[in-house]
């Protein structure tokens, strides 16, 4: 098989989506990115948006018509568009529902009417629910599921698997652990840094702080998924992504504070969640996606230090948006 | 915690709903059925609708509004509408997710509410996919999704579990085999003696009849899910429902033949599998639902000649609908 050249970019102006737009840009490839901007950024696609080979389309995936005829024409789909306000999924359970689990519904249901066949899905290690193996494998026991967004994720998962199997489409389901890196903009790194920089004497810190949780740079997530798309075989491959490693949010704020050279108070909300949903312990088995020559380059330190640079430099994203 | 009295079943004019209200109403309770009649018939509510204690709404699960006021002031629902179509997902890839996902989430959402703190679902064995354990047990390793239909039930499992964790709800999720018995009217004995009743000398059968494949009595079913309400304690309880036993397709027709004294000429379409995202062996481990001392009334056989002669003192049935 030639690789394909026209990839579709849900979500293509966020934060990993326009990561992705650049890197596939860089190799040579056709990139159209569709967003409705409710979260994704212009100024992501700044570098992109001069290339001849890049397209933006401002849409949303619950415009079926707008979505379907722009997929047409593609080889591959990477459907990153999502609510991924893991958080506050209680407070709006519509929302996971519609954004999540309806609108990857109208993704396949674009790519059958116009004959696109292969799908990358972002989904998340949160589907394992609170697992009783670590490292995680993907074909750990059926577990049940604890938060709206891994809910709406697995539902997501479960529509693509069964696309796959009956209209012979291909189908590559990642499952993140927390992606870090450059345009980050959501998560405990970015909650961090948006208190410390209003206040570097004190700090709140949901749970106990000893959840232990792993991280990936963003660089390095998109290397893992475009290295399946070439070397995995299977008509539906299912990979966790995330480091061979992981921390507890007191080593991530210990690094965050020694690079911000500051030293706050620390309080706890306490219990062992940060919040209902949240998993105490994510630690996902990459053995996986390391058998298709893939490694990580940087270590959760290095990536958090990265993002912490980053977001220094760039600090109208720390004031443009809830933490979350 | 006193039983509770106030039963809300969705798709309760339906071939398991309306046995379910027949029972619910013979135990003393007040049972409000809620149904569309895209499938469900009036004529099997027609010991219930005399009584008292019952009440019939006719009404959509998308229509929200009427939803959440029909749910209000019960304790219990059973959620048993559904789209059943299991054979023809792909040739209407959005009524699983309209009537099954999105219906499950309404179903929750109007729950939520008016707070309503405990839901009964029937879901599907097929969410295990093609397993590679047998009997299948609750915990099998995490599947892969081979049909729409099992993928929208896999939502709705996915979305109870993330509501009873949000909203401190309890559920129970049960794995069903193929129902059979009175007011069966869907699969693949109603097929047999659909063809049978049409032509006698002949019958085709969908792939090679090896299928193996658990059924359960409709009344055992209903025990079974009663069981599960009193005795089994975790607030989110996910149990297989089935037989101790499989038998395969050509077992059934032969018993099914012998009962109505036909010898028809069998031809098969081939292949392993009936349609796709047929499960060429489906057999459940029920050693939960036997650990709350419950245990089947009828085997494999007792149950498929049961139906057989259900069906045929219900003709209208058998010119009613599609078999599938």
């Amino acid at each position: 098989m030639a690789q394909p050249s026209r990839y579709f970019v849900t979500g293509g102006a966020g934060f990993i989506g326009s990561n992705l737009v650049d890197r596939l840009l860089a190799d040579g490839h056709d990139v159209t990115a569709y967003d409705n901007f409710s979260t994704g950024q212009r100024n992501f696609l700044k570098s992109a948006l001069p290339q001849q080979r890049f397209q933006l389309i401002q849409g949303d995936l619950l415009d079926v018509p707008a979505l379907t005829s722009a997929v047409a024409g593609h080889d591959v789909v990477f459907h990153l568009a999502a609510n991924a306000d893991v958080r506050f999924g209680a407070d709006h359970p519509r929302r996971d529902l519609e954004q999540n689990t309806i609108a990857t519904h109208n993704v396949l249901e674009a790519m059958r009417q116009t004959g696109v066949r292969q799908i990358a899905f972002s989904s998340t290690g949160s589907v394992y629910g609170e697992p009783d193996v670590f490292p995680t494998p993907e074909n750990a026991p059926f577990p049940v599921q604890t938060s709206l967004y891994a809910a709406s994720k697995l539902a997501g998962e479960a529509l693509i698997e069964a696309y796959c199997a009956a209209f012979d489409m291909r189908g590559f389901i990642f499952r993140f652990v927390s992606i870090l890196g450059e345009r980050y903009s959501h998560g405990h790194v970015f909650d961090f840094l948006q208190q410390l920089s209003a206040d570097p004497t004190r700090i709140t810190v949901l749970g106990d702080g000893r959840q232990r949780k792993s991280y990936l740079y963003v660089q390095d997530c998109i290397s893992a998924m475009l290295a399946a798309l070439q070397r995995a075989s299977g008509q539906v491959n299912i990979l966790n992504l995330g480091a061979e490693e992981y921390c507890t949010v007191n080593d991530s704020l210990g690094w965050i504070c020694r690079r911000l050279g500051v030293e706050p108070q620390v309080q706890y909300t306490g219990g062992v969640r940060g919040w209902i949903g949240d998993s105490p312990f994510i630690f996902l088995d990459t053995a996986r996606i390391r058998s298709l020559q893939w490694r990580p380059s940087l270590t959760i330190e290095q990536a958090i230090l990265k993002t912490v640079d980053y977001l220094r430099e760039n600090q109208w994203l720390l004031g443009s948006r809830r933490g979350g």
